[in-house]
């Protein structure tokens, strides 16, 4: 696969190399000298005892401790264990609702130096405008963002309508971006398999650059999996069982285990001891951090120190983390503290916590102590980023399910994050369908100036609703998403929504509660970490008073991702009812006679 | 780095993409369906039975036994294991003294299915023409050779003069060939440290080529191997201890590890057991492997068994063999049984002793039961690698060392493999330094019509002699050089080489006892591998009826290597007595006075 360091200053400028040779041999001083530290070295999995002299962004030499050598610069590692920069192999920034600069700044404080964004939210709701703006902010950020270009705008073609159209022209035209890394989590696994022309077109624009092609593969098993596999597809984080891990792995896949699914960790540290060693092949990914988890928690290091605390070696940990994702991504300049690679170095004030005292990145010192040395440049909010809710204004009657005559038969969803078809006999009153007292409302609204219908449809085993909940952020299409069960509470929620430009909102009684604004694109806060993550938890708290969760599958969370319509089973989009998988929509729940899906 | 796939089919084809899901997918037959087969899981280690559907040169598939699946063609593995196509990471072809063609379809049989090749040999000989010949057969044979550049040629430029002289202009214009794989081992280490304009050049062409530069870094430690590294090599073979195979692997080095110093594996292999992992960046490599050792033991396959005999689990030597390989030459497409990946396929009869039933490559059968299915192309042996032994014809009094007076003190060589310089007080008769009984002499003649004088050196501590061996072969400027005490013997084996247009000859009491005549290029036979093997064994057995070996040390492959410059350590050239490392050039072995080197 192609490498790609557009971002990055170039190893192989001779000069640089020259230095390097020069300082090694001890004909000049290094320009910095990381001394005293205890190297894990992520090839065998010993410790040692080890100086790391720097010249530029490259490391010249490591070696054992040398009274002898000369540096401009010295740190004093004290003794303390170093390991390369952390590498998360795939993310999306926007799902922790702060900008790419804020996100780096708060991030590279705990050794992540690598991210593989996929800006897969903005560019759904921006179209080209999202992706521009992510290789700005790229460029702009300290931490190392190698963006994506995302494969599924929209991810369900057909089935959603979003704010751009990413066909293989402009997917090809992407991959042609030094800047551009490789095509982003591929989810229209249907399609694909289908051979449908758009999708294949799209993978074999990825394959003909010969840059890597990031997967989304859930559900997949056996001969289909091989199939999406076999079209081009090289990762997947879509786990939901150690069988799905082991699966992968064997379809020589490289597995982006991820952070964000905490109750299946346990599983997967077990099958991995039960392997008794580190897939090579395994590597570490956050996927999506809520701003009060990323605040609270932490990012990559999260999931690390999680995995060592179910029983994973540390050494296993990091490896997976440093050397495995750099192979993996194609970046033979990271992932090793040796000489000939880039410097990006952490020393950890505790290995088994995942706690970074420092961090050295193209050999500069640009965190310390959890705070950044060297922030990121701002970028400019475009315009093609700002009044991102393009709807006309809402009154209860806009979730109300129109029908006539008494009662009627009609096709509801049931289950959250795994739905099913259900159906349900109701009556009707007023000209619309009556809730039943054990379901709620869903309803989405198409943001992006289509002008569409709302859709509306009833929920089972949702819980019981004490008022509503809206967002604009919502996988993948992001159009306006509410649920709830008083119409009243709704409209209140997306009137709300479109007069803060986007974001997050909880009503009772028809009043708000509490609200993110989340006015670039509906996406992210132009706020600091702290003020998205208080905003954030206080939406997730009122949240919280307004339905009993029942963990792991209905949770908090699952309200951002029922719309997601690539996975299996059926889902409510701006388009209406439809499953992608047995090519269904339905414009109306309402089924005629007998006559059904 | 740069994936280089310029000799395989193409497996970003759209065309063949779509037919492999659709194969995948039960929608049209396989073209080739491996049934019955135990996968070895190169990834988790784990063993499974499968079934792999191939499409064109592409795993479309590997799942569980499947009756349903159809296939225009199958093999039954009737429950054998089955691993990837095996990966010999650093391999000459010409220490075979066999064609590539012959070579591949001899090795082919034992699972070989990749081979990287540094056509050093022939360069050194003939210039561009060796490895535009070299290019020329690679795309002829049936097995994969991936043909590096070989950057030392000559290995020592000044200490030495061989048939071709690549500037860092020529390794650039190479390294934009799309069939060259990158640049070949990187011996003249010293002036690399030196900061050399040649060398840096060489190595920065391959850098700037985005390719891959390997090293060869024996005897380098500490601040030393790291400045190599430093400069921009990745990878080493040249291992003399355990001790060395972990300082290049905490180098972050691909290391290499060799199966023609088979001494040395016993203890390497109880060092990776130590380790209780096998490194992902430890690869296997052949390096040499003479004609008889390759009838009568294998190739790769010997240093596989070898280790696993040593007590490595056989899945870690698999593993070297192929992911690690594939991994670290940047052909993703291979090392994994797997779907996506390339079809190269090996059936084993007996996973632990390496013994291969049948091959696949490419999605074709192209071995069966030891033969090849699909013999190689055979290449014209061009106009310059022929008559390659350019020197006038030679008399007794050439292997003398001519002096005034009735006793000199010289500079001798000691010790063979590891050489240091000696000194010793020789009387004078009639005009020649008389060589003592417990020595021999060593003589270099340029074959590459530079006319230079005949330089003749004594030896001691390699045994007791009985007759000469000469040869064309000699690293690596592969210069004639003989072996012997008296100098009517070695006049009759310069002769006689000459005559054969190159080779390898035993003389006793005046007279050729055994030969291998080696007329491509005074380095490889026309002949099939079984008559160069037969004449090779018959040349060995012959020399050691001369002299009487003490290994590990002083063996009979100790001769080709006595002129191998870039190594630590005196050597004898066409140029005369030097040591590259210290800077050294003596034309005479005869010290003036007492003033030495």
């Amino acid at each position: 696969m192609k490498s790609n360091m557009a971002l990055d200053p170039n190893l192989s400028d001779p000069t640089l190399r020259r230095a390097a040779v020069e300082a090694a041999c001890g004909r000049r001083p290094f320009d910095l000298l990381i001394e005293n530290a205890r190297i894990l070295d992520m090839v065998t999995g010993r410790q040692r005892k080890a100086d790391i002299g720097i010249v530029g962004a490259l490391i010249a030499s490591v070696h054992a401790p040398d009274e002898k050598a000369e540096a401009s610069r010295r740190i004093d590692a004290a003794g303390a264990m170093v390991v390369p920069g952390l590498i998360d192999t795939h993310m999306h920034v926007e799902s922790s609702m702060i900008t790419p600069a804020t996100y780096s700044d708060r991030v590279l404080p705990k050794g992540v130096t690598t991210a593989l964004w996929d800006p897969h939210e903005l560019a759904n709701v921006a179209g080209l405008a999202g992706v521009d703006y992510a290789l700005e902010a790229a460029r702009a950020a300290t931490l190392r963002f190698l963006t994506l270009a995302p494969t599924c705008v929209p991810s369900a073609p057909g089935y959603e309508l979003s704010g751009g159209d990413f066909d293989a022209d402009v997917i090809a035209d992407l991959m042609a971006r030094d800047d551009i890394h490789g095509a982003a989590e591929l989810m229209t696994m249907q399609p694909l398999l289908a051979g449908e022309d758009r999708v294949t077109g799209i993978v074999n624009a990825g394959l003909a650059a010969g840059k890597r092609v990031c997967g989304h593969g859930r559900g997949l098993v056996g001969r289909e999996l091989s199939a999406y596999v076999a079209a081009g597809v090289e990762t997947d984080h879509e786990l939901t069982s150690a069988d799905d891990l082991i699966a992968r792995l064997e379809a020589g896949m490289t597995v982006e285990l991820r952070g964000s699914h905490e109750h299946l960790l346990p599983e997967f540290a077990a099958a991995i001891l039960a392997l008794g060693l580190m897939p090579q092949t395994l590597t570490l990914c956050t996927d999506d951090v809520f701003a009060d988890d990323l605040l609270n928690k932490g990012a990559l290091d999260q999931l690390m120190r999680t995995l060592i605390r179910e029983g994973l070696p540390p050494f296993w940990v990091y490896q997976a983390a440093t050397l495995n994702g750099a192979s993996r991504i194609g970046r033979p300049d990271l992932g090793l503290i040796a000489p000939g690679k880039r410097a990006d170095i952490v020393i950890l004030s505790d290995i088994e916590d995942v706690r970074a005292s420092m961090v050295v990145m193209n050999g500069a010192l640009v965190a310390s102590e959890g705070q950044i040395c060297t922030p990121s440049a701002v970028t400019e909010r475009p315009a093609a980023l700002s009044a991102s809710v393009r709807t006309r204004d809402f009154v209860p009657d806009d979730f109300e399910i129109a029908s006539n005559g008494s009662s009627a038969r009609i096709t509801t969803l049931s289950k959250p994050r795994f739905p099913e078809w259900g159906e349900r006999e109701v009556t009707i009153e007023n000209g619309h369908l009556q809730l039943p007292d054990d379901m709620i409302r869903m309803a989405v609204v198409n943001r992006h100036g289509q002008n569409t219908p709302v859709r509306v449809a009833f929920m089972e085993n949702w819980g019981n609703w004490r008022g509503s909940f809206a967002s604009t952020v919502s996988h993948d299409s992001h159009n306006l998403t509410l649920f709830g069960r008083d119409p009243l509470d709704m409209a209140v929620a997306a009137n709300a929504l479109k007069a803060m430009d986007g974001g997050l909102v909880a009503v009772r009684d028809g009043a708000v509660i509490a609200s993110v604004a989340l006015p670039v694109a509906g996406l992210l806060s132009d706020q600091d970490l702290d003020a998205v993550a208080a905003d954030f938890a206080a939406v997730r708290a009122a949240t919280d008073s307004l339905v009993d969760w029942q963990p792991p599958y209905l949770v908090f969370k699952a309200l951002f991702g029922a719309s997601l319509v690539c996975n299996k089973g059926p889902r409510l989009t701006d388009v209406g009812l439809v499953e992608v998988f047995d090519g269904i929509k339905l414009e109306s729940s309402v089924l005629e006679g007998k006559a059904a899906r």
